[in-house]
């Protein structure tokens, strides 16, 4: 088995245009978390997967994630991902758009490379185009509810599974496709998959008002100051009384002079309705139907323990 | 068999967000020529394809063909396409991408509804993929040529062999292999579509200069107005004696203020040295090539006669 750094230099090899291939390669050879890939490799070990093969897959939905990172940067005009300029940023928005194209094709051909029963590369397939397509759905809504002036937490929720969750679920699922995994365990995996994915990313809500802002590794506050109605702001308008409400939507409608000052008054307010612990109760609600879900695979309790530890690791994550 | 406008009604039927699927249904639904869905049908019916199992992949390589249109078309700022407003332009440049990207997903989804052995699903998933990658390939060097000053022929000619030739190559061998064609046929027919894609473009840059504009649908000339460096103006130059290339040079340098009178000078200089001629030559050469594929492919007599009326069709499209 090669590391994922040496599959994408060798997929990306004397290929041209450069103008093309330089943006992937800057951003598949930036030091991600490299989560999907695990996820894939973990759920295929459960059942002795073959790395030799699961490296393809493995590989293919990094790639697929990477390519709804280069699209979502255009779209959110970031200028910064990973403490680098975003491929948008650094090239231009055309490249972005064609090279992030260009990479969901490598992705895909980098799939089919998999050498197991044809029905199985079909499903995995299958999981691949159903993941990009329920990842640009997910997209839309966060991109619709900019406009919105109230979103239902449900709304939110089913907006962060599609956006986030159905790609945990798919790396897991698709690793264990790869490995032979029976039908329930493959189910399991998937569920495992959309309550890590949406505890991740409230655990993502928190750390944006309560990360200590030396490990976080991205700025503390950026939700805040662009307004973003993320599951903390949701929650804390239910929790709110009137007087609150008003104020915190009123902060949440305007783009200050200063940042700071509008954090600490959204933070204090986010701190009188208790809404950090709201939260975590939250992601504990889901890490318990992880540990439910992870009870449901047919598989050794030695190597499940890997699975119990993503899911506490993801939980307490400080960045 | 449905027609392919009903597949799409059946593909978009109810789904969510509005704002994703509003933009594809409306690209999808306008009347273009379905030349590649076409082409798909003819070869698999050389074959006696089933026309249930061939639609699945018609259908996914005009939604493969559409994503390309909505993407380019904000690449290069086109306002109209088929005579109506572009994705970009009727919604805005952050839909486009984010639906075009859905389309390549619906497309993959498409195709793998084709019930046929699963080996074949993954023959044709990979020239899907490698179509799409192909074509970003040629968008870009299409870019990159915009800011050379001078581009060799063999270049412009890969260029529109990745842009356009291989979606027809992948089209005619993906309707051999659902209908399960023999490698020497389905080596035929790729080729025929390289060939037979190599003409359409070659014939497509003549009418850009000559066309009817009562018949053409687009405007006239818009080639010669963008400064695009089409085979005919690189075959002109080759053609052009020292003088004439300086001439044409510096009117391809410029954003004139009369299109008109641009208009006619390039064409009297592509008059000059019949450019008109040496590149339908040219076309002739590929249609040849073309009519020595067909022979080469395995099937009734009968029944091939449907792919020469289409290679003399193209080769004298008048729009």
């Amino acid at each position: 088995m090669n590391t994922i750094e040496q599959q994408f230099q060798e997929i990306l090899q004397n290929r041209e245009p450069k103008n093309l291939y330089d943006p992937i390669e800057y951003i598949l050879m930036q030091s991600g978390k490299r989560l999907r890939p695990a996820m894939v490799h973990m759920a295929a070990d459960l059942f002795n997967g073959n790395p030799d093969q699961v490296q393809h897959v493995a590989a293919a939905f990094e790639m697929l994630h990477n390519f709804t990172l280069i699209h979502d940067d255009i779209m959110d005009k970031a200028d910064v991902r990973r403490g680098q300029p975003t491929v948008y940023k650094k090239w231009n928005s055309n490249i972005a758009i064609l090279s992030g194209d260009a990479l969901v094709a490598l992705a895909l051909l980098e799939l089919l490379k998999t050498n197991c029963p044809p029905e199985t590369v079909r499903a995995i397939t299958e999981i691949f185009a159903r993941i990009g397509l329920e990842i640009c759905e997910g997209q839309q809504f966060d991109l619709d509810f900019e406009t919105m002036e109230m979103v239902p937490i449900e709304q939110y929720v089913e907006m962060i599974r599609l956006k986030t969750a159905v790609m945990f679920a798919g790396c897991l699922k698709s690793g264990g496709l790869v490995a032979g995994a029976d039908a329930e365990s493959l189910q399991a995996l998937y569920d495992l998959g959309i309550h890590l994915g949406l505890a991740f990313q409230l655990a993502d809500d928190v750390l944006d008002v309560y990360a200590d802002s030396a490990h976080f590794g991205k700025k503390v506050g950026g939700d805040i100051k662009d307004n973003k109605k993320t599951f903390v702001y949701l929650k804390a308008l239910e929790l709110a009384d009137d007087a609150q409400k008003q104020e915190l939507k009123a902060l949440f409608s305007t783009v200050p002079a200063d940042e700071q000052a509008k954090f600490e008054q959204v933070k204090s307010i986010f701190d009188a309705v208790n809404v950090r612990e709201a939260t975590e109760k939250e992601i504990d609600r889901y890490s318990r139907m992880c540990m439910e879900d992870i009870r449901k695979i047919h598989a050794e309790e030695a190597k499940k323990q890997q699975l119990v530890t993503l899911v506490r690791n993801l939980q307490s994550r400080d960045k």
